[in-house]
């Protein structure tokens, strides 16, 4: 198949990233409204593809690299559900980065419906090795993620 | 946020269509592959898509039109998982039509990880009323689906 | 088939409630361990049961009673994910009440793998109508929780 | 806390093995009723506690033993689904083996509320080393299946 030149979401001006997510069936619960616990996924789906965009891909991350194994987890999230999304809307989930030092980054995510933010979380997440013990972020990867 | 005008997938010449899916964490298992109910949210995906491009929406569906609140149920699936895939792969979620008759829509659905198919199924969707009761396919959804 | 006694968990002496909760492959990603979003359907199940226990059912909230159309949502969650989970691990989902006034209720939720707070929420709920207005909590479902 | 002795369901009479599932909000979708493809999660519960029973642990077989790393993959499913569930109902997942043979595990699931069958699926499993090459299923596993 072709390419699809906005599978991964765009770069914002101002260096946040937007990537925008459907609401299917499978996100919907039967109150009608999106399930809570999806905007996690959707946010977590914005993630990797900012990352990517930035040439970091999780397979990598957790293949033997020079490194050794290394991968992303969430350590904390607060988490503010504002607003209902239902099916069919189209939404666009933003990320900013807050701050990146020693094994931690700290994002702000919204989730958008037009204008409006139905959801809004600061994420915590650390670099792990294999064993799940923090790692420092290398430069290289500091360096891709600030441009 | 500007439009995205691949987010729907896209018509295949050969009257079927076509959404790329990209693989994230939530869809896969601790074996190290995309768990395999997952591929049945893939190709729901795809069949709201299709759907959308033809002008049918679910929110329609449901609301009340002069038909009355409708809605497409899966009756039955026949499910063949090929191959595994993987975290970061891009999957091609292809859909063709075989049947569409009295109350039914008979469709054929294949996940590609490039030329490779990994999944397969046949699927019969059944329309029906708000209480479940199989409709007729209203002769401009019919036609809608067919063009 | 015959009944499960403790298919909705159990109170605890100190007024809380604790779910045994499985983790099979569903709830695992390709880092082997729990998909960190599923902690919140974790604590999602254990609100439902809690609320069972105590006689207070969704089907019924949702239904339209004397007071009209009713449901809980999530307004606020914050967590902390401490330690992984993997496939097989039996978690016990700990529960309890901090506060219950006006259309709120907040709860302090704790997932445990043996003695081991592998992951900690404070959650606030409000109740609210069909149309999402807050509702005052109702003084039947108010003494059903303290009991 | 104390143990949960039901928490992996029973073995019944006839051979077969039932899991109760309680259908909760994240199961359910906007149609009211459970989203199909979560019905192949209950079943894939259902055989993880029919194995675990059987003294069969998923952690095991992808550890390291004497065989090397093994794990059950899905091959084939025949899904009808049949009726629909809601919020609150009270499942109960029987899985009954037809035929173990070769590579190879062939299961009949069926999901019920109380009499009613909702749904029903013919499941063809395969037994896969660490690179996904079918294995032979070692003769104790049979004979512990058998049991």
């Amino acid at each position: 198949m072709s390419d699809w030149p906005d599978i991964a979401g765009r770069n914002l001006p101002d260096g946040g990233h937007v990537l925008p997510v459907r609401v299917y069936y499978e996100d919907t619960d039967f109150s009608g409204a999106v399930y809570h616990a999806n905007y996690l996924k959707f946010c977590e789906r914005a993630r990797s593809d900012m990352l990517r965009i930035s040439g970091i891909h999780h397979a990598q991350l957790h293949g033997a690299g020079a490194e050794g194994r290394m991968g992303f987890v969430v350590r904390r999230m607060e988490c503010d559900f504002l607003k209902p999304a239902h099916i069919d809307d189209l939404l666009d989930v933003e990320t900013h980065m807050l701050e990146a030092s020693g094994a931690r980054l700290v994002l702000k995510q919204t989730v958008k419906l037009g204008e409006d933010v139905i959801f809004s979380a600061n994420v915590t997440l650390a670099l792990v090795d294999g064993r799940g013990v923090p790692k420092r972020l290398p430069n290289d990867l500091l360096e891709r993620l600030k441009r």
